[in-house]
């Protein structure tokens, strides 16, 4: 009840159990895995084709139908073994890089072979409940050859089909593949900002209601937004590192022209890396404060205590000598005892013992106000 | 209302949405920028001219009509699309590079192009408040040309306006373009290091209300400073990195005697990032003793409160005691009981009780003076 | 008893005392070490043959009538000195080498000799009560011989013995001892794999207790939990050394197919170092989470007793005041004293009394509710 | 008054106010800078002549009158400033090494030039109050001078004039300024060994206190040796860079003989920045002791108010209860309640209630014992 | 008192002042040395002769008697400056390194010469009180000479004699004084392990105190551990870049066939540093769960004083109303009030009274229950 309407920021990738002793360079489709849908574009500066197909036999008809292009072969979905088995034989992919594109949990990574290069991203998504949605999108790029392989039907890349298809500005038709590489990785740093932008903007309301009514709900949210960001670390460092290799890479499927938009989207992804680490450090200090509002408010429940029973414990304590029952009279043998309880029999002793409480509360208000407890 | 005279210490900036997907390489610029003015220096080392003009076509006109100089293009406000456009073209300037300057996040930078290198500097600015505006500054030398680019009007600048204009002692007009991106690199570096100093300042302020009268509000300045300091730091390390970048550079668009010039700046950088390690220790101490403090606090107020409970607790039930009502006599068989509360018909009882009441109340004093209660 | 059916997370290793001055190179088997039992196969593509024996003579002999095949020498046990005597002699082992094999509190490290190459790794099992055994796996290989070293009986070497006698697919007949130390490798790395896993739900778990109803084995579990991370981490840094020194040493032993599947196991030990750090984070929030939990729990108590205190205390004094027995005659001399708490003779006295004490319980609930105290 | 006979741990340097925009390369002396005295000698392994003086014509005319010598320039003083100015044209100094002199406010550091070398070293004095007065001495070597920058009048390089002009054991003659040079920095190292001992003695000083008599003034005291500790870090570890740079340097203004004294003098820069790091992690340590021994005594006060209020306040209320004044018989009609009370009126209805309350308070005194809190 | 028997955990080392200015290169013996023993052998692989002496002339002249074999120089006790005067001008040996030996706070190093190679090591002792004792070991090795400087006349290379003289298995009497040099290295290893191993065994010690019955001297326990291990720390490190150098050195003093040996050492050391750094966590981790523990009793002892306050607060004040004096019957007047507390005067008035305490009772403790506070 307590997180009612609070986002629940999980991690919703679920852990893979792994079979040691699995014949290495044997991929196995996921039981999990969607059917593989394929969509290819064979282009060159001036045309362009697509077509949206289940089947690898009539994609690679294509390509042969429209030869001397680039090509970009996207697959969607990674459960239909016999398009995999096709394509790794077709473009002759090791056998490990197959394994580590059905295993989707490979962190981010840039690997050279001599037929091609082999490029692992991970794509990210926060739904309205900061939960951390956690995809890879794996790419092989060769002189003339793109092809992606995506877990989901569902993603991030239309912007470049549009813009592929449209020819709008830039080197989008002319560079070849490794510039739609670029690209991509561009878009999904590009989201990952926003990503990140979200992530602060979620601490700058958590921020808001620490300063404001701290709850202890504050405490859940915080450690939630840690947790995506940890996340988030695991997958910015090697992506870092996947970049740089990139940019300084002098594989020969990487246009030269292509390297310094490598370098721009590498800049990016460092600017991605520090606002992680500073959110960390925020998200730290927050914590910080959070702990030390706690500590702050106990201070103040202590002192209401304190006072309350420092001036009521007393005055009780002379309350209640007036209220013992010493007899100046022994009611048996009838003995005057005058010492017993004198000041009973004062005149104006009810007058008096008011006045010694008030001197006495007073004097107490006066040390508390000295000790400035009732400052702040 | 506790913050009420207290500096907000805000970052000022709003983040930036990236729209995934945007062609890169084509700029376009943002929509809360300011029209662009242009100021333009011709110089050598005996005359100089100076124009200021918002039309671009005038400015290079006088480039034209000033031959043989070096030139200073100053540009504040990045929001003429065609004027950037314009300085693209005339100066052949890579896309990306234009994209970097209108988008004003980019971090500290240096790249070097085959015409041109390219910096990026952040100004700092500290108002009254604390709060920080981070302003972006690139600059672009070849040469002979050096072209500023600022976001805003007002700029750090106007020291090296003077001096290029009554020319006094130094370099400034003779070393050309470099030299000048040198002693603006000087002025910013000098500018930061006087921010740095006022946080300073302002930690010793926070220390000495720390040490004379802690307050709630301590606590939200302490982390209000860090956060700045947390900004200032993910700039200065960047920083740090292009500065060295451009002593140890080998482009032919530093001139050879400014190098040492820069190597001086890039020493002035590290004290900074000094400074900012200590000031981050020194506050992180502070936080820490603030903490102890209430801890402190807690024990003192404890103490009171359990002083005065354990005096009179006790106390308070001896006279609860004598104020029973077990009679003597049965007030309705008239049974006479002479072992019910005799002490209330003793000769002294009022007197022995009291002394009863003052020894334990001496005893638990010494019991907590010997505990060093009331010491410290 | 407060941790019932908690695991006990312990690490089961015991810490071997080195005796100072032992002639170095000079190997002793240890006490309790378990007798050496002897499996060897010899194999080529086609063929595969296998002998189970616990003499090394007849071992030696098996290999002398299979030549020019590849071996596989797999000593489970160490406690056999004569045994290994002859695998020294047989191979000439270093001494070094042989010390290492049988003090088994290596690191996991890689050597190279000019006969054969050393590894040495570390096979690690959490039973049911998430105790740690931690052994040793030794393997030296030269360009037909692989010979593993393990202190038990029990091996997690089982898959690879099944791909090696029914030829699954793959290499693993084909590339010599070095892929099959590649693929032995593999298995351990999986293996470690699972067992992270397996510390992450542990978290899991443990995090779902912590946030639904927080006890204090919490503390002793997550703690429990980082002790066992710790161990690993000791474990997974040089182990990531290791296979990247394997994979990119230039060792004639090391067939040079088998170098990309190295890199690939490599990638999936920094993975593990990867998670283990996540987790350690993780349990590291976790236990800032129970301790201001602790806090706000205190903090809640506090306030209850706070609440009630500041309410009854007050009243307890004013009911303490009209029990007090100041008289308004004098019982020996009959003085009237008509201002001795005249409050008592009111015809409405008790009346006003109570009419009192409500308003005081009422304006201090308001005032409590004002301070928020009773929400959250 | 807190902090009546401690140290004040004062870093005793002002900040300096950096002007933005002065022309690099022009030094101005500082105002509040000392005028300048200059003590020059000139030796050669035979003789040695010296002399002191205000003028610096006097020195160079000296430095003529003593020809074919070594000579060591002692500068004590930076505000005269055409002192200085004779001295940069003499020696043909870099400006901006004249300015890294005279703003001293410079890291250690060493720089190369054509015609000599320049060093800045950071001289720290400790008074007795512990607080930090941190000064620059900046150092000029080329092939037979050795110029020595100073702030103050006193300085630490006595026992090296007096090794100099007695011709003790060793090099001092013979090895020309860098061996001069070392010998300032061996001085330097050394006194700074001695601030760390005193650092160091402060601590445990500090340790006692916190474990004999905890005060709150400890906790000022730790942070107060911190705050001096940050400092001489900010120092130490460039210092040992330049020791580093200067030992590994191929400068031909340091005798190759020298390079192996200088190794010694960076490997005691060393232990210092071992000392400066374990007297830092000490002092968070005792940090953390003083506050769980504040928790502690919490804990402490709280068990004694628990104890003490657990026993009296059931007590209390059974006083209490028979302190009621339920009547046997109604005062206005004459009933008689026989059920109202009847304890009070039992023949040993007292001595059953201190029954009763020993009874109760037997049995809290054993259920605390049983918990442990009269232990420890 | 409240550490009777408790070690102690003293680092025993005094700290060293340093006189700033003493001449480099002049060595001095301390005050406090010992008189030097001297012990020297002269050995080849077939024969051995030993002499003990305090005469440094008997000992060269022993060398003279025994041609072309290898030696081994101990020198036990560093006080006699004669000595150490003819070992410096026999073996040439550079003043600096005497300096080094003589003032016996180095760290451990590895430094080559022309004529030698010299190394620092410390041994560390542990008493039985947990206290450290870290004495410096200085070797210097040529081609046929090994010479050992020790402080005391106890050390713990006894084993090392035995072997050299009894020539057990290996290649003591083989590999000259290189060989030698390992056999210290790696006693000295192995003797740090144990002690490693003494401090873990102590952590488990306090590990379980800490769960059994933690008291306070626990936390002093924890840090006293921490602080051997920091000063371990302190020496480990440069041990481990020592044994680097060492074994990765071209010196000719050092007989290639040794330097897999020095590996193996080197090996054992990062073995050292990585129990250490375990250890630190595991420390740091414990002192956690301590303060979280203090935290959780803290918590109980303030649930037990609430739930009494809660309880019998307003039982006593129910008792406190009904021991008000509110009289039906004016003394004086004689006027009957019927309206002052009528309860006194009801038929069971007394029994509904007690019912009304008994249902708050058990109302407040089914709301205690609710909250789970008698629970865990």
């Amino acid at each position: 009840m307590k997180k009612a309407n609070v986002p629940t920021y999980k991690n919703l990738r679920k852990r893979k159990k792994r079979i040691p002793g699995e014949s290495p360079g044997t991929f196995v489709v996921l039981d999990n895995a969607l059917p593989s849908k394929l969509r290819i574009y064979a282009y060159d500066e001036e045309n362009i084709a697509e077509l949206e197909t289940s089947s690898i036999e009539k994609a690679l008809a294509f390509v042969n139908s429209h030869p001397e292009k680039f090509y970009w072969l996207d697959i969607q979905g990674l459960g239909s073994q016999e398009v995999l088995n096709s394509v790794q034989q077709k473009f002759n992919i090791n056998a490990l890089v197959m394994e580590d594109i059905v295993n989707n949990h490979q962190r981010p990574k840039y690997e050279e072979f001599s037929n091609c290069i082999f490029v692992v991203s991970r794509v990210l998504e926060l739904d309205e409940n900061i939960n951390l949605k956690n995809e890879q999108l794996s790419l092989i790029v060769n002189h003339n050859f793109l092809i992606t392989f995506q877990e989901d039907y569902e993603d991030i890349l239309n912007p470049i089909r549009q813009r592929l298809v449209h020819k709008k500005l830039g080197n989008i038709r002319t560079l070849g593949p490794s510039y739609l590489l670029y690209a991509i990785m561009d878009v999904a740093t590009d989201h990952n900002f926003n990503l990140i932008n979200r992530l602060g903007d979620e601490l700058e309301i958590i921020e808001g209601i620490l300063y404001d009514k701290p709850q202890k709900s504050i405490m859940y949210r915080i450690q939630g937004v840690k947790k995506i960001m940890l996340t988030m670390r695991r997958i910015a460092w090697p992506e870092r590192d996947k970049l740089n290799d990139l940019y300084k890479s002098s594989s020969i499927f990487i246009h030269p022209d292509v390297k310094v938009f490598l370098r721009d989207v590498a800049d990016h992804n460092v600017q991605i890396i520090d606002l992680l680490e500073t959110y960390r450090e925020t998200s730290t200090t927050m914590m910080d404060i959070y702990l030390s509002m706690i500590n702050n408010r106990m201070n103040e429940v202590m002192k209401i205590l304190t006072v309350i029973s420092a001036i009521f414990i007393p005055l009780t304590f002379i309350a209640g000598v007036y209220g013992m029952n010493f007899a100046v009279e022994d009611p048996v043998s009838g003995k005057i005892m005058k010492n017993n309880m004198p000041e009973l029999y004062w005149e104006n002793g009810y007058f008096f013992v008011w006045v010694l409480m008030i001197v006495i509360t007073v004097l107490q208000i006066i040390y508390f106000i000295k000790k400035g407890w009732f400052r702040d």
